[in-house]
């Protein structure tokens, strides 16, 4: 976001108006595009309301805007032109489509950082800078920073990541497999998506766990599927839930995330994996088996995942580089039958013709070397660490307002708060005080629940953070 | 593609048998999947049909596959359990979904060019190795390896490389914008393909140059568009065919790629893009420039794009970093109206959360360093070179026998072959011959036309090249 200069010998309010003026002509705001009220703009130029009112005023005096009341301050139509000309209705355009928005939610928590980078986050499910190995992928590519081709890379993947992937899978996850039935996406989000669009038919009816992460991607609905709830025990789903759902819905696929799952933190029991995949084998459905935080076990001991004890190949498996490495490389993989991976990537040609081959080979490096187990050592101690900062705090601050199960692994603390109340006041007044969290309501389940993710925030603000929530919350229940 | 060790004591039939095996039991090819006949196999693997005859018999004779006059060679069904057991049906998977699969004429090169590297490549649309920047962008990041933050990026873009684009666009393409008005994609392919899903509902008709890139893009169908025609002649789309179209279909929106355009090589006419423009404002129809190629001008002085005179705002404009310097690091970006980049960026987050920080930062750094001109420069002396090189060798191998009009810049000579001949016996028998080309009615022409790309086979093997196909047309021809 543009911010004015503040020691600049221009006023304030000329600055702005002088801004307001580039971007319009340039084409940023189209005519008749709404702008900001007067309010919210102040807010976010951390401004007077007073130096707004001055700077539309002069845009409006320049005929370049015009305020009605009721309908607030527009981008002139006739300003660009002797003749009426007509710019596209980008709005209609906007509003159209058939790929839905992102959730209220959070497109608020993107847009509450972006305007504010130091508030303490507790809402982005991923690594924070101290805990990614960026000094270590920063020294491989020192070591070897010359590509030889940039070309199209296969659009199945880079070959040597591939191959690394073989190792990999089979000495961490149990996982035997070949480069061909590997198929690397941008992160898992990107394998999901690929599932929804190609395997998966306007209709279909799949079951996913509830709370789930799932419930945070309209792209499930963008896809016309129809969801059905697993819901998610102190062990996890339940085979026999599966079952019913097959029989009422004939759901076509089930959506799983087993180990340390989004945002409960919850392991799926041993027993029940095992009648899960009898389930699948018995009906003949596929089961996504989402694995992103695996490796991030605190006692470095994850249970190994359902593709592994899969004998008869129901299991599409999903991993990625995001929440045990870096989540902003964009590396993720899927195993499946070649005829899926092959289908896969044929669509995903289309899509964005490939993964970039830099990060896949700065990912294939990193996965190769010496680096990688020592990081993952620090991972696990330091995540432990920050669980245990938010755990204190929060028995600290909030004794008897909050229950939580105490996760083993991964990045999330999923949190129940004891009296009722209200997600989006609890939101607002969270942010006012300089802490963000991602409402539990977000992945599909009741008001009143808070995942927090203690992964991002450094250890020092963990403690702050937390007295910050706590004091809105009290303000809430007030 | 594995291939059998021709050193090793194993006998080939082994050596094949235990990796169908392997395979098979990793699950890349499930029980009932279809397996290569044995002339396919043999071809894909370079061996005797006879080798693969006993590879085969040696996995009946254990079970794990089976064999049925007239339905071919399966895995088998029962094999791995005890009780039945079943396998998702994957194949009926495979084919559902929305997302329409490539031409087959897209795959079969592609898998052309898989199984023999060796062939002379006049279908990838790319520069070659000897084109690309890989030296340049090599030192750039051995100068500055280390990346602070490897987080989810912002989904609309890397600020350094929009910051930087603005002024690549002021510089080169006489186009004034804002960082914020920028949306960085995976190359121009993801633009075109948020377009498609985002600002487009199915049923909407559009309308695309004829013959045209997008053509070759099935994902305009699997987004449920209608298509309608712009023929393109030697000056370009007539601004009177887009009103007509307008007029009758209501066209939503208009994909042009005015310079040098793929496949013909046409640049659009100045008069013509003023009247197009006029159209466009007249009517309040969006126009799509997709403009990969400019800077490859042989001479220059690139006309400028539509964008830099469109005053209204009917332009949403598409750069790339594929055709001027690499493909293969996948950096694309749109201009557009701040609401049109905020919804796709919002509908890319759930696509693949936004693309790899590292490639564009290197696309950054790159755009902005003293390396980019003298690229830029040598580029286009090397593009007319491999041009002339093409030329001459039609002239000389094929006189009267093929018609092209000779491009000014761009990757591609597009060219008639003048008696009547079938695209895919062509194809087949240059395939054969070595060498390899895009078919026209990939471009959605009729028959009897060839894409050649000569931007991608090595100077040295141009003529080469161009010989084989000769005798591949005069072999069909006879
Ligand atoms: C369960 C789960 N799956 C998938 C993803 C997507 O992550 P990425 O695409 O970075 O691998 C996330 C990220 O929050 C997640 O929590
Ligand atoms: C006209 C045109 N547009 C878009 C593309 C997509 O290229 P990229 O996604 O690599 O920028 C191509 C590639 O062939 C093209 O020719």
């Amino acid at each position: 976001m543009w911010q004015p200069d503040r020691l600049s010998n221009q006023p304030l309010y000329q600055q702005i108006a002088d801004d307001f003026e580039r971007r319009i002509s340039y084409g940023e705001f189209p005519p008749g595009t709404q702008l900001p009220s007067e309010r919210k703009l102040a807010e976010q130029l951390g401004v007077n309301r007073s130096t707004v009112i001055l700077a539309y005023a002069e845009l409006r005096a320049l005929g370049i805007i015009e305020s009605r009341t009721g309908s607030g301050t527009r981008v002139s139509q006739y300003k660009w032109g002797v003749t009426p000309k007509h710019t596209p209705n980008w709005h209609r355009y906007v509003e159209g489509g058939t790929f839905l928005p992102n959730l209220p939610f959070l497109r608020r928590i993107r847009e509450a950082l972006q305007q504010n980078s130091g508030l303490i986050d507790f809402a982005s499910g991923e690594l924070g800078a101290d805990l990614s190995p960026a000094k270590e992928i920063g020294a491989l590519i020192a070591e070897n920073p010359y590509i030889e081709y940039l070309g199209y890379d296969n659009p199945q993947g880079f070959v040597p990541l591939r191959e690394t992937l073989v190792s990999y899978l089979s000495k961490y996850r149990d996982i035997q497999t070949t480069g061909s039935s590997i198929l690397i996406t941008s992160g898992s989000q990107q394998s999901l998506y690929l599932i929804t669009q190609c395997l998966l038919t306007p209709g279909d009816a799949v079951a996913i766990e509830d709370p789930s992460y799932c419930y945070s991607l309209p792209m499930f609905q963008s896809a016309g599927l129809r969801l059905f709830r697993l819901p998610v025990d102190r062990k996890g789903v339940h085979p026999d839930d599966v079952r019913a759902l097959y029989k009422k819905h004939r759901i076509k696929m089930v959506f799983l995330n087993p180990n340390y799952q989004n945002p409960t933190g919850v392991v799926l029991d041993e027993k029940r994996r095992a009648e899960l995949l009898d389930v699948a084998s018995e009906l003949g459905l596929p089961i996504v088996e989402d694995d992103p935080f695996s490796l991030t076990a605190y006692d470095g001991n994850p249970p190994p995942p359902l593709k592994s004890i899969d004998s008869v190949g129901s299991v599409l498996y999903i991993g990625s580089f995001s929440k045990m490495a870096a989540s902003g490389l964009r590396v993720g993989w899927m195993v499946a039958p070649h005829s899926v991976v092959e289908r896969l990537a044929d669509a995903r040609q289309q899509m964005d013709f490939g993964l970039s081959v830099v990060p896949q080979k700065v990912a294939a490096e990193f996965l190769g070397s010496a680096y990688f187990q020592p990081h993952l050592e620090r991972l696990r101690m330091q995540l432990l660490f920050k669980r245990d900062l938010l755990i204190e705090a929060l028995e600290k601050e909030l004794p008897n307002l909050v229950s939580f199960a105490v996760p083993q692994g991964g990045l999330h603390l999923w949190c129940k708060i004891i009296p009722e109340v209200n997600d989006h006041k609890l939101l607002e007044e969270a942010i006012r005080r300089g802490v963000i969290f991602a409402p539990g309501s977000v992945y599909g389940s009741d008001s009143g629940y808070v995942r927090f993710t203690f992964a991002r925030a450094k250890a020092e603000d963990i403690v702050t953070g937390i007295a910050k929530f706590a004091a809105a919350l009290r303000a809430v229940l007030d």
